[in-house]
């Protein structure tokens, strides 16, 4: 494959916070009445000045910065000192084994351990079940390591709330078609469902029947809300451990993705993978930034409750709004902090509709199309914002909808 | 090529930093005499207790915390607004323009700019210049994008003081035989050695005439020692600026990679490329991090010419020492801090040799195998280090070297 068509398949125009680079042009002809006030929201990604840092994260990075060297040049896969804090407390929150010194590595971002992940289980031509929807860049990783694709379904929409809505049929077959890696995200991103115990353990018995490992991305998995039960893949019994890779970090429920820190932890030859690749990529994640994840898992008593109460005010209400919308479906999530609302048939096409939000109503959502061919009807908003002027952007989305449905 | 395959030619064992995980088993036998006492010292990499980072630089990363999240989210290039910044500081120091807009990106530590530009312009089966010796991950990052590497020999040992000994015909044998891109680092990791300015004109002229896009990693550009003169690659009237990158960062002379960062500016196609390729390895450069680049390029008057002159004292002193060794060659470095002295013959393997120097002496250097296959009887020192601490060490090289003699 030429380099420009492997990059063509990397489009970012689209991603969240990219827009500052999209135009406009074109949309005059499509723009029906005038633009309604309101204060921007940018429903991309959270807002860690609404919801800010974990107290204590900016002392730990100084220290960091205070112990010099040490801090600065770490192992590539990370601090063993901060790797022997988190493992325990990685072990008991998954309840399974962490191994400090060969079974963890601290990446730039869940991003970062991400790509590594892929990266160390993806060859040219390899078969990788991927759910839609998911987190748009499993696809785009998986074709950047030329492997192939097979789509697995969630039907979120009609699942009853118990369960994800996982097609464990389609997975099988595409353990049978020659899949030997699953990658997906738990709560599912974008739809933030949960997978239930009985979906985990279906799972982990297929991927024990067929050999395949499983990258399962966490990253939400501790902002859960009232009434949801979570099942970490990780501590099945029907799994082998060296076949799981669990990705977790603290950029969204505690706000500290400024500083870029993810993880990656479970098999020992995966990760040993990981962290040569590491070597060539970016060497480690930020020396001084890995001096934060002392406090990861270790927050006051009470602020990991009070951040959840906080979110999940936020989900009612945004979920009040939208749903007294003729047409709007929307799951509640589970966990997390994202919203898929599907909206009814309007009179623009879906990216159209995302850039009038963007320019009649100061309100930027990313396309359901980043997520899955299937879902260009929906809209991703990370509902992680200022209370207020989330209600008040949802309604303004609202507004809109009524005003170019078809 | 399987996942093992690949994976097998990134070996990290003999890595800087990575000393942690050696065995010593087996070396027992080959040991003489007692072990030298004194402090140890890591020449692998610089010591920035030694050599701080720079005055402000955790004061401009503090408020970059301060701004929230717009420091934290910046786009996935960097902040535009510490690109409008760096793009005329950079254009200024190099010769040519720099756009900051199209034409520059912020990465996690100069390996991470190496990384996306190598991943942006070789493909499956390219034929990519590389020299020998060189920086070691440049090979990796050929061989991990499954490019086929064509060596240009480099005979620093040979040339005389004003040349780095870069074997011109080669590198024109290697665009005759197919290479389209070539990546070489100014000051030439590990030997020190600054391309003149009839060499620079040569590679801009054959880059030219064949159509070849060039990566210069300049990371130690700015610490050139008197009477260096240098000759930036972007801003030769042969070059097309499309089919050049350029590769910065303010992890070594400026002390500051424990923040992670680098840069990398020019070719607007293929920095574009570099962004859409970030965006799923780890998003951004760290948000907060990048902050501290508003310092860069805007030190205190005196501080650069500071640190260059007391780099240069230690260079001289450890040239003293080694010269003062009966058959080791040692060519003065005329930038950047490594020096690259080759050894007499021993009667034990290099890569022995390398590891008694840590166990009996405390001294880690990198071997001279990671840069070159034809370099096994040299060593890297980085000697950005405590000056008395490196000077001593490099007696007890020494007298180690007088112990091993064949």
């Amino acid at each position: 494959m030429s380099i420009e068509a492997k990059f063509k398949k990397l489009g970012t125009d689209n991603a969240p916070g990219q827009e500052v680079r999209q135009s406009a042009a074109g949309l005059e002809a499509l723009i029906r009445g005038a633009p309604i006030e309101g204060r921007p929201v940018d429903f991309s990604h959270g807002d860690v000045d609404a919801h800010e840092p974990t107290p204590g994260a900016f002392d730990l990075f100084s220290a960091g910065v205070q112990s010099g060297g040490v801090q600065a040049y770490t192992e590539y896969r990370g601090d063993l000192g901060i790797r022997d804090l988190l493992a325990p407390r990685l072990a008991a929150f998954t309840g399974a084994p962490v191994d400090a010194r060969d079974g963890l590595i601290i990446t730039p971002g869940t991003q970062g351990a991400l790509f590594l992940a892929v990266a160390a289980t993806v060859a040219r031509g390899d078969k990788v079940a991927i759910v839609q929807p998911d987190y748009f860049a499993n696809r785009k990783l998986v074709e950047f390591f030329e492997g192939e694709m097979v789509p697995v379904q969630l039907d979120y929409v009609s699942a009853d709330e118990t369960r994800a809505g996982l097609d464990l049929t389609g997975l099988e077959e595409a353990f049978k078609a020659g899949a030997r890696v699953f990658l997906f995200s738990n709560p599912n991103n974008p739809a933030g469902v949960v997978y239930s115990a009985e979906e985990i353990g279906q799972i982990a018995a297929l991927a024990a029947r067929y050999g395949a490992t499983v990258i399962a991305d966490q990253l939400y998995s501790r902002l859960r809300y009232a009434g949801a039960s979570y099942t970490h893949l990780r501590a099945e019994a029907a799994v082998d451990a060296e076949n799981v890779v669990t990705i977790m970090g603290p950029s969204k429920t505690e706000s500290l993705s400024g500083y870029r820190l993810g993880v990656a932890f479970g098999s020992r030859a995966i990760i040993a993978r990981m962290e040569k690749l590491q070597a060539i990529v970016s060497l480690r994640a930020a020396g001084y930034s890995q001096a934060v994840l002392r406090g990861w898992f270790d927050e006051a008593p009470g602020w990991m409750e009070d951040r959840i109460a906080r979110h999940q005010a936020i989900r009612d209400e945004l979920l009040h709004v939208l749903r007294g919308c003729e047409g709007v479906f929307a799951r509640t999530p589970q966990a997390g902090s994202y919203l898929f609302p599907r909206l009814p048939k309007l009179a623009v096409a879906p990216a159209e509709f995302v850039k009038i939000l963007r320019l009649q109503a100061g309100v930027v959502v990313t396309p359901g199309t980043e997520f899955s061919p299937h879902t260009a009807d929906s809209v991703r908003l990370n509902f992680s914002q200022d209370h207020e002027a989330a209600v008040a952007a949802a309604r303004r989305i609202v507004t809109l909808v009524e005003r170019y449905r078809a």
